[in-house]
């Protein structure tokens, strides 16, 4: 996509609160961030009870005074739109605003994200404030761009007002027109759940088991996130008519959400909120986690959304609300290296969250670069090393985009089936995990993308697609996938591939439905691998070597139907022991994959040594797989990042001369990067 | 209970969901299934909306090609009445049928059972749509049999609409007759409960600490078990005046039901609904756990209430619904060995469920012979087999019953208290569990009793009666089980006998009651085994060996009241090292067990060596314990069946000569079971 | 506090419920329980239904008739009221009265405590019937006292019934005057929570991830305190004047109540339900948890209330309600033990709850005394050895009191806030109870104080106070403890100190905030220790050893800002390694320590190593840690308890010779003390 945000240079910031500080504070804020290079704040976005503190009553005085101190000092300023945080005016005039559980629980007044996406009232009473804002502020220089709403869908990401129900039954009337339409796409013989009036038609509610119908449910997240786009919509409509000049952007990346549509119909870029730290609070019993390089995977899906784009918030300290989410201190040195995790991936900007943290309310533990008592400390001293540096090279950095000669292929389809379906999200899951890692660790560098329409041209870029397990996939789908194949890529494919169709009803047709006759097999018989049904290992064909235990989650036991298909490798016990586990088959000028479980570590790594997939740095760097290396680059230049995510030093060892440009000095032989230390080749 | 299916051969068959299907699809249906020699269809359970799409508007068209195809392909045909899932445009008009959740949660449209039992309304539009269809189908020749709704009280037996707390108060008042009865049978003179007025009286609604009165509680189970059956009778009657030739049934085994009260009152014979693949998806960390042959267990319920039976679903593949309960594929030969565990245990037609794999809602993974694709497949060629088999010996074995010599005795009301009681409900649960295992482990065909009305005579059937926690237990019951003793019977007892009346309160006597005088003890003083209490062991007297820690649970330190008592076991620890923990008393021809604890799987086999129960077949039959023994026979026959629930094969030695009926071989001296195989031996 | 108990001699008793009885029972149990001299019962707190059986209809011959034959028996008797448990009656007709949780669901009848304290009907009714029993029972002669409603704020201790939120808006009313003022001390600028009218401040309801504004949280936590003295005000002001030569207390500790400020406000003497055998049910993983003695620490604060007080509830058996609670028997031995145990810390009166096992109701597993069966038992046995000796000693002991050199502060606040903040209260828990079972296992008698508005004076009656992570502090408090440490004491503080005003606001100054320039250190630098951050260890300066990951939860890296600081302590790991963990100032006449993590027990050792603090009879007196010890005193007599808690007996050596006073025997040298015995030297 092309939505980029489009800068000349890296830019730091931060999220800035005037309204929650004495306005005694302010000048000398602004005077020591331009000090620390920092050259954007965004402000604005929980403010709405200071913008109208009555109902049709505005009061911009407070951030005139922030924007015109702000234009002495030069800061650019992103503004925000208010609408996530309802003032107790509205929710107590408009209880229909707000947002309600699934059990009938309405969310009130007291925290935030409390209203729901279809009120018409809400929709109203955004849109007024927006209008007034952007009327307000739209000719003020220091402005330079708009945030809607903040992180959408954060929180909570599904809605049961009476409003959504409503809007709900609108846009499954839009989308099947007649209800037998409806009937048919939803099954809804089965269990006599027949609907015969458009009025019998809501959201999910509660059942008994907690059942609902599950192409209902589908059908559901993807109402949510056309609801939160046109939700969006409205703001940028206005934005775009009053403030054309400014951009518009807002921070995801969050559930029930298709950011890609929302960035291609409203934004001009999509923006990103980075908090690599939460990797601490939730424990993972499986060796060598990503932990802060998680961050790495989620960077490439925002890179997938704007190749450049902008970190709205990038951690800057320990996290924690008051009663969750109770994060340990970044050690020293961690903020610096994700800042340049964020910039390695794709950002221009990069917006600390936040410049002092909160003395009062649920976030007083999500700290600020300056702490409570406003002095100074590590924190600032790291974002002020990455200011002087951002200087230094920014110009080089900025507008070069992230190179990756393989990719893994989600879509939003299967994300939203398979979080109810534990049929195959949890075995998406798993080897997304593994391959990411496995990738990282041998320093590949990898984008994930969504498929979405998607020419072959643009599929050809990378020389292997690695598609889990689609259980989901159109005919469409399937002649894309076939063409590039065809064409010389290398398709990775795994268990439960191909078998429903989009409104997620099973084909009447052996797996993997549409792509079985690319890959030449069929799936004869299969087992999940649950309860008390043993996992079995692999024997590869080619090496005859034996893995213990990798096969797991899923069993497809595949039997073969083309005379060019190669068996790679079989089961090692249960009833199919011998049987053709996962099969490489040549078509065209490429080769398909097939697994038929979900993908182990172990498996990933034997199949980059089939493939022949190395680290494009591989003959000229070795380095620990604790570092993480990626590429930026344009047509002219090419910067190697070397990210050290370890508490220990690293040492390179490298057979060609080299620049570091942070230090502008010259590396050749051995070196080392500190812990939690940054290298960027030239 | 004489309420036996009648048949002179052994059937199967399967569910079939015509509405699901294209009609294109239904003669090769048939024609497949008598080539597999399956002569028995259940239709109609879940079509509501086919038959009344609109209130008041009928429509049998589609069921009526069915029964036509069904008639021409001989094929016999079981309807279900729809009423386990009203119509959309029902529950829309009429949302006063819903079930409510204790906390006030309606229970929408959208999966099925969400309806509450007591509604005049939804009494009166079920009882319209069964006479409608019993009118209209009567006289149809393929149809032999009627199902009443399905699966009673599956997924959830609680209901708290509004109609449901004024049926629980008529069913008070009818019970109580009086304010001051209800009172003291709830004991409300506690806490200040008492009512002054029918009107205070509901079912159990919400309480501070979730804490209602026990008394209530076990009421609340009564009553729903008689409101089950007062709304399954609605329909029976009229099945039973409209259509008097076809026979009516249904299938459970489902909580707060008195299943041989609902058989005896309305039913023909029971049915059962056999899924043993859900022993793996439930963890058990007990050291050789029963898995699959727990369902021997539940069957052998089943058996109770008819001794030959209906099972109405037979798992027929993995199962799973989208959201819950996935379960991995049974290996080869499991479900022909699942369908002869079903046959040995009194089944004498079995169905599977179902035939094809639905291709949407909620029951995708619950895989029916037939895969999505509809080509053959292993569970087809499995089914087939089963198919040929019954052909060949299914005369012989119909109607022949289970034979067994002792019985493991229960009953509801201690069901029902159990449940909410932890003092005695985990007691059961673990102790049954045990003897269950042990038995079965050690080929002693056991029978599971309800105690309900039965005369001396039906209880001397049974040499030993093991009957472990019934903490209520009736004057009139003890009385029985002395006269049991008395007349040549071995009953043992355990833990918490006999301290409750049937109201649940307890009695003003030392422990165990009313059985005190028979067993010649009472209980000196007793601990919970819970918390940091140690588990003791026992020291057994006989043999003076010791068993660490298997006193679990609970202990009853016993007294000695005659002289005649003699003590099996001392506890080996805790204050009351060296008391006595299990005591066996002679009284009249028979004998009396006391333990004070809750039976350990060591315990149980102690005391079958010392009572020396052995196996009917011990003397020439010498098997693993991983196949199940058990006999079916009449006056003229006896066919022992063995069935090899291990991936092993099992070896087997005899010292007589047998035919094995299914091979219609001899066998003798060595022979194997193939893993998951299955003999008959005549 | 001299809010005492006023008794001349020990005195035991029990609870009784005529009510529940055959009044044919009443005359036997009061002739046994004079035999085992029980002296004092209460009755009539649950008992709502008989003296007011319909509304405005009251009915006391009951009562009357068993105050009769208590007087006759020369029974004491307190007299409870019945507002614990309001009948079916007044909860069908004023359902406004019921308490509601949080999502809304109304707690019904049908368990006990589901009403709210802001409904001006149940006040009125509660006024009402104390008023109508007062007026009744005001002179007769057995009653001694009133116990007002029963375990105020046990089992639920927050309330959300619309009389609540009218409640708590006057509340807010009263303690902010203005709006201006309410949103500044919770700082609803953050998030845009502002609010404009009374009518949109509620208490904390429903949000989305149940993260309310923390402020607003520990302002409820205040208003239901508050509130629920205000509901006990009203029975108080109604017996005072009507039963002026008749005590009031009330039986607690419970949640969200201050307590002494109940007492100090309203009662005679406050009184404590003690159940150590709740120790049994929830697990511990800590190495030698208190278990039973946990309860000499709630005991402990009971005592900081009233130094002579009333267990008005004294474990009696095996404890649990039918469905929760589940305890095992208390040993032989225990009831005494525990008896003693109470006696120890203050208790002059001491109830046995209850006098016989009720045989219905949800309590019937909460055994009395007696057994069900009413024939003798050990626990009977065991009461009546402890009348006994009450009779023999119970005049000397009466009225001494605790005597304790070192006390462990705690405060109200930091309580409540510390319950919803996750970054101070865990540390609170870990550290209290570190430093109280370290204490105990040296012998040490420790208070508890609550920090109220103590004077220099009395907090100087204590060598050393303990005040481990009190997150708010007041510059007042911080004066004081200032002035304490000037004058002569040991200050010892933790973690977290002082960065928090009353308000819950964060101080904008380096922590410890009021108490750094006391401390002379100032923190650098902090981390939470969770999620993956390592535990570091400690390097001790003195000895220079060194104690692996103790520093537990958090860790505070310390600055030392004044000469005379001294390090105690360093890290051992982590990026702050050899930073001072720990550190001692002499400040005046005392010394102040702080340190920067939660107390683990070897640090606990350490200190009192360090600050030579040691067991007031350790010269003279060797036992082993499973024995409490403890000193009740007057200027007369001196009396040294020891309890042992073991299963196994205790070996005790004694440089001089003291007399036994239990059993009027002189020991010197070696003696033993049974398991669960008690010894009383003089």
């Amino acid at each position: 996509m092309s939505k980029s945000i489009q800068l000349d240079a890296l830019q730091l910031g931060l999220c800035y609160y005037p309204e929650q500080w004495s306005d005694s504070l302010w000048e000398d804020d602004f005077r020591r961030m331009k000090e620390m290079n920092l050259s954007h704040i965004r402000i604005g976005e929980f403010a709405w009870s200071i913008f109208e503190p009555q109902e049709g009553v505005y009061d911009f005085d407070l951030f005139d005074r922030v924007l015109d101190l702000a234009q002495q000092y030069g800061l650019s300023v992103i503004m925000g739109t208010p609408t996530a945080t309802p003032p107790a005016w509205l929710t107590q005039k408009y209880p229909e605003v707000l947002n309600v559980s699934i059990e009938g629980v309405t969310y009130q007044h007291g925290m935030r994200r409390h209203y729901n996406y279809s009120s018409p009232k809400y929709q109203e009473l955004c849109a007024t404030i927006t209008r007034q804002m952007a009327n307000h502020f739209k000719d003020h220089p220091a402005i330079i761009g708009w945030q809607i709403d903040n992180e959408l869908n954060c929180e909570v990401s599904e809605f049961y007002a009476e409003a959504d129900h409503i809007s709900f039954r609108q846009w499954v009337q839009k989308r099947y027109h007649t209800l037998e339409a409806l009937n048919q796409a939803w099954g809804t013989v089965f269990w006599s759940q027949t609907y015969t009036d458009w009025e019998q038609v809501y959201l999910p509610r509660p059942t008994v088991s907690h059942s609902p119908n599950p192409h209902h449910v589908l059908d559901e997240k993807r109402f949510i996130s056309d609801n939160t786009i046109a939700f969006a919509r409205i703001q940028a409509d206005i934005l775009r008519e009053v403030a054309p000049h400014q951009w518009i952007t807002t921070n995801g990346l969050f559930g029930h959400l298709d950011s890609h549509a929302l960035t291609e119909e409203l934004l001009d870029f999509f923006s990103y909120d980075s908090y690599p730290q939460f990797s601490t609070i939730f424990g993972s019993d499986e060796p060598k986690p990503l932990l802060d390089r998680k961050w790495s995977q989620n960077l490439s899906v925002v890179r997938n959304i704007s190749n450049n784009f902008c970190v709205m918030e990038q951690q800057a300290g320990p996290g924690g609300w008051v009663n969750r989410m109770n994060m340990p201190a970044p050690r020293p040195g961690q903020l610096r290296l994700w800042t340049y995790q964020s910039v390695l991936h794709g950002a221009d900007l990069v917006m600390y969250f936040r410049w002092r943290t909160a003395t009062f309310g649920t976030e007083i533990y999500w700290h600020g670069l300056n702490d409570y008592h406003n002095q100074p400390n590590r924190r600032i001293a790291e974002a002020s090393q990455v200011g002087q540096e951002f200087v230094a090279i920014g110009n080089k950095i900025a507008s070069t985009t992230y190179q990756a000669d393989i990719a893994i292929v989600k879509d939003y389809d299967n994300d939203w089936d398979g979080e109810y379906d534990i049929w195959h999200g949890p075995l998406t899951a798993k080897s997304i995990n593994a391959w990411f890692k496995q990738l990282q660790y041998q320093h590949i560098p990898t984008d994930i993308i969504y498929l979405r329409k998607q020419t072959l041209a643009e599929l050809q870029q990378y020389k292997v697609l690695i598609y889990p397990h689609a259980a989901i996939m159109s005919e469409q789908t399937a002649t894309l996938l076939t063409q590039y194949v065809q064409a010389g890529g290398t398709l990775i494919l795994g268990a439960r591939t191909g078998y429903k169709e989009l409104s997620g009803h099973c084909r009447m047709a052996p797996m993997p439905g549409p792509v079985a006759s690319l890959c030449g097999i069929s799936v004869a018989d299969f087992t999940s691998i649950t309860g008390n049904a043993p996992v079995p290992g692999l024997q590869w064909q080619h090496t005859n070597h034996h893995m213990e235990q990798v096969a797991q989650l899923f069993n497809d036991i595949l039997q073969l139907n083309e005379d060019d298909v190669e068996v790679l490798a079989t089961y090692t016990s249960s009833y199919y022991e011998d049987a053709p586990a996962l099969t490489q088959r040549p078509y065209g000028q490429g080769k398909v994959l097939y697994y038929g479980a979900a993908f182990h570590e172990d498996v990933v790594d034997e199949l980059l040594r089939i493939l022949e997939i190395s680290s494009p740095v591989a003959e000229w760097l070795e380095v620990p797989e604790h570092v993480e290396i990626g590429i930026r680059q344009n047509e002219q230049n090419r910067y190697i990042f070397l990210l050290n995510y370890s508490d220990q030093e690293a040492s390179i060892h490298m057979k060609e001369q080299r620049t570091d440009v942070l230090t502008d000095t010259v590396i050749e032989g051995s070196a080392t990067i500190p812990a939690y230390g940054v290298m960027i080749l030239e």
